[in-house]
């Protein structure tokens, strides 16, 4: 039931969590995610120590491993490794992409988040495995980054082979215009993540998205 | 000039960073406390990027280098191991030695924060080259922590093959307590990295330390 790793082909819903609400748990969210159809989580949580993170990423692992979806850690190498996780998804403060590969090797994914095409051709000239494109919109998550527009899209799929992920403000209401402008994946946080009914907003975002994809072509 | 690695015998003081002041750096601070004689310096600083984190430790072990001193990142391993500095220091809610040592190998120091004789015995037996013991003064670098006291370094002395540092709450007017009541080592964060001058009080530290070992015997 597992995917391969490195094969995107098959991605298009990639969610990011967020902190759990009271009453709600990590595991909750992201079995609701995965029964909506998601098809890569990451786990981002700054504020967790690294034997917290540990124990959850082995956990979530487990949990998408039933479904077959693909389990990225954000930024801490070591915890991923420790953890065994399908991958490690780094930001421009994090370690650098070559030297995260040299650390992972070959066997685990590796995806950067890049705001301009400059970042973008570093990251897949280091080895990344796939690169985001964001933020696309103005999103409360990402407060210090400005969005970066539908045209950074455009040139994303002029310019990069490598698999790229549209992120950054992405909800049912705009997530049509982001596969009009080229992006044939998106990631959202808040809209899953912090929705009411997870798997209900996971299975709509990934009808949204495979219909926008088919009426684009 | 390089210390051998997991030789502690000739380590009786051991620093710990703080954030820099205004008009301060970390080089600066480190710089001062090796020329004061520090043995060991250890960079903690849970505020900074994993990306400056690697650019520091890089920085700061060139620098440690130059006068022998030991070199120890606090917490991130994979940060640790991109910068190929000469250990990681982990406390209870990091990872766990046992992991941090398959991650790290044999040639590097790995040391862990125990806060009983229990955790002591632990994180030995998980293969940590030396421990903590701590804190043992009320200090407000550890605010969430109770003082262990004097009484946990006599029984580290008594049960503890593996070297032990002595930390928490160390300064002049207490060192002399901590070296009688066994310890060999003590580790010092803001009475030597929040001094006006920072050589000048690792100079005073070591010989404080020195006097009251040779006065012990």
């Amino acid at each position: 039931m597992k995917k391969r790793l490195f094969d995107f082909s098959d991605v298009h819903l990639y969610v990011v969590t967020q902190t759990p609400r009271a009453g709600q748990t990590y595991l909750d969210m992201v079995s609701a995610a995965c029964a909506g159809g998601a098809d890569v989580i990451q786990l981002r949580d700054k504020s967790l120590s690294a034997r917290a993170l540990f124990r959850l990423a082995k956990d979530l692992q487990a949990l998408c491993d039933k479904t077959g979806t693909l389990f990225i850690l954000n930024d801490r190498v070591d915890v991923a490794l420790a953890a065994d996780v399908d991958g490690v998804h780094v930001g421009q403060e994090d370690l650098p992409v070559r030297v995260v590969r040299q650390m992972m090797g070959h066997k685990k994914l590796i995806g950067c988040s890049t705001h301009s095409t400059a970042q973008a051709l570093a990251a897949v000239g280091d080895g990344a495995d796939y690169i985001s494109c964001g933020p696309l919109f103005a999103t409360p998550t990402k407060p210090d980054y400005a969005p970066v527009g539908l045209d950074l899209v455009k040139e994303y799929r002029r310019l990069v082979r490598t698999p790229f992920v549209a992120i950054g403000g992405i909800d049912e209401s705009n997530v049509a215009q982001a596969i009009a402008a080229g992006a044939d994946r998106v990631a959202v946080v808040r809209a899953i993540a912090g929705a009411a009914d997870v798997a209900h907003a996971a299975r709509s975002m990934k009808d949204l998205i495979l219909k926008a994809k088919a009426g684009r072509s």
